[in-house]
């Protein structure tokens, strides 16, 4: 394994304070793509976003914020931790296109469409029916093709899936997402959406969160690493990286807010159960950003070359990121 | 004609100030279903209530709020008209259901579960694709029916509507529109939906808007009164009322915010064209408030009985508001 490959996980939530941040450096992570808003409102998400403008201030010793894909490269260089902003719904720019641009002034590089739910941009993946993409879907992903931020369809529902790649003028990710051939979860993604992504030259993260994977916290590293290989098969070595949904540090009602947000008068357990709704154990084989290179060996172990574990550690995403971050001029 | 009956106007969008006001008020309204909202947001809501609560301290000898059915007939008493609140989309409300009941506190009494487009409810008539009532459309009918909020869906999809029709555990209205089989626009209904209200014991209020018209601003009073008597031999004459949908009082600007929001980059124009895009000519026998009593004529005109007419314009809304206004233990 090349030790001193570029490591990018593209999807962490995590409660974030120094000793943590020191342990996504000492884990040899050079970016990190963050979740900032799952329900968040503008003005709720600017609170967010300050927040991290003093992490950037308090910890700029070990994190920095990744506004292009060399930002990752420079953070590599420093041995610093760079932090992609990212969106899981579009609840941040509420009903005003206009606020594509203002997100991504402000930093954010990576957006989904839905989560979960119904947004006013397309079907989330735990709706019965699934209407496709918006009128007002349409145009926000325009605006997000000209001016260089991700459409991230990890949470969203398939028929939406579909038309937001053939919409979009840019690849699109699925940055925290299995296939359901290896497990049947809503939140996975079918041949047909995989396939789509391998065509259109997008970015499928694989996930560690329990709920994503065969037989849950007791999914084995070789039965993980051996879905990617089955799926490199499908669709091209290119097209995969890492987005390990990494939840750390975080109490219950988080995990609620997370499900339930402000839409419903009861609790929705989304991938959990009323008799288990707390947060899932994670596979031994991976407790944390430190095991990714645990990841890496097992890569290696069902026999990926060093050029693809290289790859799909991070390369990949860095490749996809220098296409992506740029703006382009209105078609 | 029974000059004493109860006159309600089930939409109206109109820029108010007293001189309107007294044209209501000479006219012999009643009552008035009132837009308070197209796509404005929480903030902006109370705004526009505000602006109103100003309304009823200024003008309180000509106008009245009407938070439940009999101050519609405390209005008649006192020749004021009653003001009904309502919006035109669940902007208001935002991502949020518990806002359902503090609307309802502030005096909304009707909601559009959507306004042409998709809305984190349910889908609006100008979309492609119709995915029904959404996760959230379903708590917020929950909540709807508790209160005694009215489900309004003169600007929704037909699939989303016939769902809010059987969702709901109580009758829903249709404001403003008119049969599909009158004049074949987007925003009018099919026999499918008017069977469905029909049979669920809901409302329809007639539209003058000139798009919803055949033959537009030439379409003629008994065309418009004979389609009214095709209707009630459809669905029963308990069923219908008027929702004149009449605009007064605004430039164009205000046309364009209820078209293009803060949706899209460019300009919507909605059942407009580019070509023509600004506010319809008014047909010649419903230049305003003032020409109820014609329209009332012409039903005559065309053989509804003097008690027809009276439940046509106004006491079919009153007995529906009757039913509709008041809470109710959730089930």
């Amino acid at each position: 394994m090349n030790k001193d490959m570029l490591m990018i996980d593209g999807l962490q939530y995590v409660n974030w304070n120094r000793g943590l941040f020191e342990q996504a450096q000492r884990a040899g992570l050079h970016a990190i793509h963050v979740t900032i808003a799952y329900w968040e409102n503008s003005r709720e998400t600017l609170e967010n976003i300050g927040h991290w403008n003093r992490h950037f201030l308090d910890h700029g010793d070990l994190i920095m914020p990744v506004h292009q894909a060399a930002d990752i490269l420079e953070a590599k260089r420093l041995g610093k931790v760079g932090i992609i902003f990212g969106f899981q719904n579009c609840s941040p720019m509420e009903d005003d296109v206009k606020m594509v641009q203002i997100l991504h002034q402000l930093g954010v590089r990576i957006m989904q469409l839905s989560y979960n739910n119904q947004s006013l941009l397309a079907t989330g993946c735990y709706e019965e029916q699934d209407g496709g993409i918006t009128r007002f879907g349409r145009q926000v992903i325009s605006e997000m093709n000209r001016v260089g931020m991700i459409i991230d369809m990890s949470h969203s529902a398939e028929k939406s899936t579909l038309e937001a790649i053939e919409i979009s003028e840019r690849p699109i990710a699925i940055t925290h997402a299995n296939p359901t051939f290896f497990h049947a979860a809503l939140r996975n993604k079918s041949d047909k959406v995989l396939r789509a992504i391998g065509e259109s030259e997008g970015m499928l993260g694989f996930s560690m969160y329990p709920f994503h994977l065969k037989n849950g916290s007791d999914c084995t590293l070789p039965e993980f690493c051996q879905m990617i290989m089955q799926t490199a098969e499908m669709i091209g070595i290119d097209r995969l990286g890492i987005g390990s949904d990494l939840c750390e540090n975080w109490d219950y009602s988080v995990l609620e807010w997370m499900r339930s947000g402000r839409w419903t008068m009861g609790i929705d357990h989304g991938e959990g159960t009323a008799a288990s709704p707390s947060w899932p154990r994670q596979p031994t084989w991976f407790a944390g950003s430190k095991d990714m290179h645990t990841v890496a060996q097992g890569l290696e172990d069902v026999g990926f070359s060093e050029t693809d574990v290289a790859k799909i550690m991070g390369q990949n995403w860095q490749s996809f990121f220098e296409k992506s971050f740029f703006g382009k001029a209105r078609t």
